[in-house]
Order: structure tokens, then sequence, then C-alpha cells
């Protein structure tokens, strides 16, 4: 009896999913992040899903209408010109610098609950990773998922 | 011996609160917040705090002072206008396109510790809810509680 | 056999780090907080790092070439104005509201995974402490560590 209790003991576990980018703009990743907690195996706990980088973003979004995602890119590419004429940093190309500050303004990581194995994202919500590089890019987001 | 050692192991446990809005603004829910950690006995760990929304955030705030967050609200609303001729989603009203934006400007989610029980807040932080829509609504926020 | 398994379950710690500020400015940590990770002695798991304070942030941000974060703090002084003219909140200084606004567009909090010991930022990716206000300052900065 205490073996199979044991068994249900919290755990913390890592997969790794690389999105393929292929210019700014945003692209979903929720079915990729819950077929990692399905194979984990974890019923009840959280996911946390974090990026790799400092030119990209994880962020929750509005996943119903693509016009949404469309006017919030085109909110960031007003905030955040790429022609600010105090910018210092350009070496990468005149996407560069913007890309971290919209990394700033945006999010690293999110992370949800899980119940009965699945995320608790609400009805409109999805999982998207936020490109702000214009050239191809390999994208590495880790997702840890704790629980039991 | 071993079985009140057990009893400490860590755990994961899941509540729900529901807020209700009555237009944009900013609405405290530290107090919600703990009455769920006590509830769960949890002395030690973290919580998470996450809206199943997509038109409105989760943010730690300045809770001392009424004005701050006042200003902040009227900073939210100057950055990101309702009228924008750039925005193509607009069905549910001029709030709508603008809540998404304000979204992704703050945060799904916050995570605190949890010391002897209590939320580790700075002296002038609160935990609030962020509405971004003008008409009523009832806001689903999930508390994940884990620790020992 | 049970006790050295039992010896590997979750755990979680917190620990503490002052980071004196002086002025407005990106002041990298990520050092000190994984001098914290080796002395909790977690293998496997996440951090959380927290500040607990209403006018500066915790934020991943680009640690290789100081110019840019030169340019992430210059948008941010743009972005946020000190001589608004529709502020109320201003007992404490002209730069004490835009440091409240500055935190809620950037983050309190951040979590990294673990693995070998090791938090698993990419390349590029170092983790600061974004200072809003003026004055020199010393911030409390909560780490908690979670995992086996």
């Amino acid at each position: 009896m205490l073996f199979s209790s044991l068994a249900k003991f919290m755990r913390i576990e890592h997969e790794q999913v690389e999105v393929r980018t292929n210019g700014k703009g945003t692209y979903e990743i929720t079915d990729e992040i819950q077929a990692k907690i399905d194979k984990c195996g974890v019923r009840n706990g959280t996911v946390t899903v974090f990026v790799q980088h400092t030119s990209c973003s994880v962020v929750i979004m509005e996943n119903a209408d693509p016009t949404a995602r469309h006017d919030v890119e085109e909110f960031f590419n007003r905030l955040v010109p790429e022609d600010a004429d105090y910018f210092t940093h350009g070496s990468e190309g005149s996407d560069d610098m913007p890309s971290h500050i919209r990394m700033v303004l945006t999010r690293t990581s999110e992370t949800v609950p899980i119940i009965d194995g699945r995320m608790q994202l609400g009805t409109w919500q999805g999982l998207f990773l936020f490109e702000h590089r214009r050239a191809p890019h390999r994208r590495k987001v880790l997702i840890t998922v704790t629980g039991e």
C-alpha cells in the first residue's frame, strides 16, 4: 500500500520543443505543450513554458480570431519602431534591438495549472511563441511539468 | 515515524475565486488569495494566481495609495487607444481589441512565495485583477498552491 | 532502500538576496541566484526569483552587449515620461509614478527551469534587477527553489 501511495508523490520533469519560425508573428504551440504533458503523465500540477532566447517571447493570447493577433503584432510594430534614432545596439540589423525591447515588454515564460491532465486554459486562451525577428529561426522552448 | 514524515511531503492543490468587475480598473484580490492558501494549509511553498481570460490581467501593484493605480490605468488608456485606425478586430466593441493588447503587455499570472503560511508580498505590494473591459464581467481566477 | 529513495523527494527552499542599486538601470544578478541554487543542492526543478517591491522589476534580458540594455532603458524613459500632466500620484518625486508603471509593464518575478543543478538560461539570457528609481536603494529579492 505504501508503494502505490509513493507512486503518486510529486515529481518534476523537463521536455523540450523546437519551434521553427518564419518571420515576425505569433505561432501557436498549445497542442505541442499539451502533448508533452500527456507524455509526462502528470494529472495534477503546473507547467512552466520557458523560451531560451532574448528576441522572442512566450505569451498566452486570444486564439479564436486571427485578426486579434494581427492587431497585437501591429501594435508592437508601432510601439517599438525599428529606426529609433537613440538606439546604439544594432549590429544584427534593424529588427535586433526592437526584438529585445518587445521581449522585456512581454514574457519569457508562462505558468499554467494542470487539472485531470489538462492545461486549464480559458475558452479563448492559447499559448503562443511571439517571434520578434524577421529571419527564420529555430526556437528552443523548455517545458517543466511539476505535479503528481 | 515514517507516516508522520510523509504527512509533510509536498503537495499541490487548486482553488478558484470568481471576481466580479464593474468596468475598467484594478480590483484587489490579495485577501481572497490568502484565504485560499489558509484553507489549503500549506506553510512553505508558492502560489500561482492565473486568470482564465484574454481581456483582463493579474498584476502585483502598489496597494497603499489609490492615486498610483489611477495613474497606471490612465497610462494604459493612453498607450492603447480604443480608436486606432489599423485595428481589424472589433466585433465586440471598441474596448475589445485594446483589452487583448493590454493583457499581452501585463501578465496572465503571478507566482508568489509562501513562508509560514503567508504570501511574501512586500510592504506595498498587492495582488490585483486588472479589468480591461467596460461591461461588468465575472472573472475566473485559478489558484495553485504548491508546497508542504 | 526506501530511505535513500525518500531522500530524493521534492522539496522547496527559500533564500534571499539583497541588491544595492545606485540609480535607474539594470543590475545583473545571475551569479547570485545560481549561488543560492548551489547552496540548496537542488539538481532538478525550478527557481522563482521574486522582487518584493513595486518600483523595480526582475527581468531576463540580453546579457552579452551592454548597449542592448542601454537601449532598453532609454526606451522605457521615453515610453513612460516623468512629467505626464495627467499623473495625480507624485508624493515621492517625479520618478515615483513612472516606476510603478514600468513595473506593471515588465515583471515582478521570473521562473527558470533547473537541470543538473544549473539554471537553463539560453546563451544570451541573464537575470537582471531593473531599477526604476533614481536614488540608491537596497532591494530584497526572494528566491524559491522547488525540486529534488
